[in-house]
């Protein structure tokens, strides 16, 4: 794999000389266009031996370049804030927005390959990684990023002459250590590693790019000139890129039973044992969360349902239970132009709450497969991978210690009839009818099938769905509740 | 100052009962129209005697409300990103946005107040936080934000009682703990001290109310209507709030004399001297900006200058010298929505840099006394106080060893117009002018002016502007390297 990068590649110093400034024009022209209409952002990861020439080979881009909205992350040990949250979240904040070009130095790769290398882990190990790297990026791609992964590669000799070189010149011996050589002595446990990843995660839409960094001139053009290709080529597509997944699985059902018209409605509960049960429940809950045990994980809950099923009202019990410097409640609604200049996914991400905390989202990332795919917000395509990009964000999650637990509040269709002209019938204002939910309404059985196939295809072990019979709102609360307490006392 | 909240203050059973559902209908009528126009947001400092219910008081509201635009901040001691910066960055992060509230417990009077009670640190010490935080709440108030501030206060009996009361009961007995009975004891340390503080921090804009907290209802019930009154009434005012800073000084110049006029703008330097310069100053800042010494530091870098003055290329110089893993560059363009929802230098002070790192705008904060000034984009009052709010802005982060330069690249009319032409006679798209270039082109004289008031007001020993006559590139980018390395030869 990595022959192609012994060859001696190498550019004369003439050539360098004419064909840097045509490259420079062409990459200003590109990154202006890029920057002017927004239509993607650039994910580059800059990995490979080290003393290739990583961080020279980024600051010569950035210098031919507009550094203004380029951003280079080298990110090290991780932070205390980004230890309390799933290993991507450092990740996804630092996405570039549409416009922008961002470099990852080693990125997401390096944690698991030096656990590999270094630190005794198994094979099994890194793959498992390697799977959910995949995923990722297929992600990113779909969401219209231009994914680009060079490795900038130095054979052994290479290596150790570039070592020689930099340690006998008085203005760069300080940057070669004891571990550079170190390293240079693990060499050959690098390679076999390194081939491997480059062979599992050299996708079409996010390929691994091999430059032989031997010569730093013939380095730095090679990499210019792949970018530029890469985004002259994606800014002509305009669109969907042609590296986009298409969903080889439409949703068809074969007949018209459905898990909302299987539940039992008419459950409902008195207002005296809705008083006791609720006050039972809330004990338990409040604590369960201030329980020394739920200290060391966190809490998402998920709270979804049809309009005027009660959301709001459910939300309200489950956080009287709990400390308001623990919890967080996210009410979603339409995306601010930051959030729209970024993957799907970015808006919930930034929202995972610390160790200990629990974030409350009313209505979620469901909306993909929901609203979106009934009004049409979104494509086919786009939803349709949505339950699997969803099914990885919690599987994320759940990983890291964080207890997901969603909920789907359905009442019936005369029920709403009923609430709605209670509501249109009361002074509040706030709790106003929008045209909005009359047009929702309208749409009843789209949206049951909607709710149908979502629950089918994410409702996990690790982040089970609950369907809730909301017509009575005491019997839906305590159901919340007591479903709440079932799920921590069995992860606590 | 507390004896009014030792009166034996209560509201009965029966009293609240009947208040608290009439107080639930206005303060959740008042937070619709809060979220809905999205007017103003509200920060709320919840302080107090250990033991008065602060949380209490806050899950109550939150209860009583609707809790989706609530946030509660309870921020314990620094993660390590909030220590690498300013100490009022942890602070500006959580500032809730226009038609959400925001709840503070201790917030940023915790610190000083701790530090002069327990830390033994001096009465000096703890005033100099204060005129700080004087100044933060000012801004915050005219900014447009409600700031109210809560004292919930027990006489020492009454702490002892309640103390008493929750270790006896098996149901809260698990929150008093040694250090509760610790900080009991100490309460007559406590006292003068915060008599002190809130004496010396209550304004018109943002009042410390005390509140009796001996009994729960009167709390709730007290803190609620506060909170009533306070949004209802800011809500009706539409606009400014009464409490908004007059500015007392316009600027009058007596005469025509400034400083832009008074620049040599024949300075200029030949291509071969240049590129001597540019190597021996690059290769100076590349030095320093690794060295040891800067690893502890960090540093923000500001370039303004008129249109077409040369302040990328400037950038692109400087920069060509660092490690681009080790610097963003922030263009300041519009602001996001998320941006708008917030004080002005909110935007600013999310891009501060971490230790060792360096943060460089492209236009900056200046803004505001500038193109928004000119413009008419704020009112006169909101330039004219911006002065003071820059020069506390960037006194913390001095403060807290960020080096900040700033630089104004000058160039004559006649050169700009020179460049305009240039620039319309070559082909690069991404060198168009925009019409805005002529029409800021023909208000010369009123940027002079701004300029030349900016300078006057905000460059102080720790935060310098340097005036770059910029009629010769060349010049100009050297001067800016020169400036730049020694005032980092100075600091290091």
């Amino acid at each position: 794999m990595f022959e192609a990068a012994e060859l001696g590649h190498k550019v004369s110093k003439a050539t360098y000389k004419t064909e840097v400034p045509k490259l420079r024009e062409q990459l200003l022209d590109a990154q202006f266009e890029l920057g002017e209409k927004k239509p993607f952002p650039v994910v580059i990861i800059v990995s490979g031996v080290d003393g290739a020439g990583k961080g020279e080979a980024v600051n010569t881009l950035n210098f031919w370049m507009d550094p203004r909205n380029i951003h280079a992350h080298a990110l090290g040990d991780p932070t205390d804030e980004e230890l309390e949250r799933p290993a991507m979240w450092r990740y996804w904040r630092k996405l570039p927005p549409k416009g922008a070009i961002g470099f990852f130095f080693g990125s997401w790769y390096s944690h698991p390959m030096r656990m590999h290398i270094d630190g005794g882990k198994s094979r099994d190990y890194l793959d498992s990684y390697l799977d959910d790297f995949l995923r990722f990026e297929r992600m990113l791609a779909d969401e219209g990023a231009l994914v680009l992964k060079f490795w900038l590669h130095l054979s052994k000799d290479a290596l150790k002459d570039r070592l020689t070189q930099l340690e006998g010149d008085k203005a760069t011996n300080w940057r070669v250590t004891k571990k550079d050589w170190e390293r240079y002595e693990r060499y050959d446990d690098l390679m076999p590693v390194a081939e491997h990843v480059l062979r599992r995660t050299s996708t079409g839409h996010a390929p691994w790019i091999v430059v032989e960094s031997t010569d730093e001139k013939y380095r730095n053009l090679t990499v210019g000139r792949t970018l530029l290709k890469a985004v002259k080529a994606r800014l002509a597509e305009q669109g969907k890129p042609a590296t986009a997944s298409v969903p080889v699985q439409a949703l068809d059902h074969a007949d018209d039973i459905n898990l909302l018209d299987a539940l039992d409605y008419t459950k409902t509960l008195e207002k005296k044992a809705y008083k006791k049960e609720l006050e039972k429940y809330q004990g338990r809950l409040n604590k369960l969360t201030r329980s020394k045990a739920f200290r060391d994980r966190g809490m998402v809950l998920v709270f979804e349902g049809n309009d005027a099923a009660g959301k709001g009202g459910s939300i309200r019990r489950a956080c009287a239970a709990m400390d308001s410097r623990f919890y967080d409640i996210i009410p979603i609604a339409a995306p601010t132009d930051e959030e729209k200049a970024q993957p799907y996914l970015w808006r919930f991400w930034r929202h995972l709450p610390g160790i200990g905390k629990t974030a409350i989202f009313d209505r979620s990332w469901y909306g993909r497969v929901l609203v979106e795919r009934v009004e049409g917000f979104c494509s086919e395509a786009d939803w349709l991978r949505a339950y699997g990009e969803i099914n990885d964000f919690e599987e994320e999650m759940a990983r890291h210690g964080i207890i997901v637990q969603k909920f789907w509040l359905s009442i019936t269709a005369d029920e709403q009839l009923h609430r709605f002209n209670e509501r249109e019938a009361t002074g509040y204002k706030r709790f106003k009818l929008t045209d909005e939910d009359w047009r929702n309404r309208d749409k009843w059985s789209e949206y049951s099938n909607a709710v149908c196939d979502m629950v089918e295809r994410t409702s996990t072990e690790i982040a089970p769905w609950t369907l809730v019979e909301a017509n009575s709102k005491y019997y839906a609360r305590i159901k919340v509740l007591k479903t709440l307490c079932k799920r921590l006392e069995e992860e606590l």
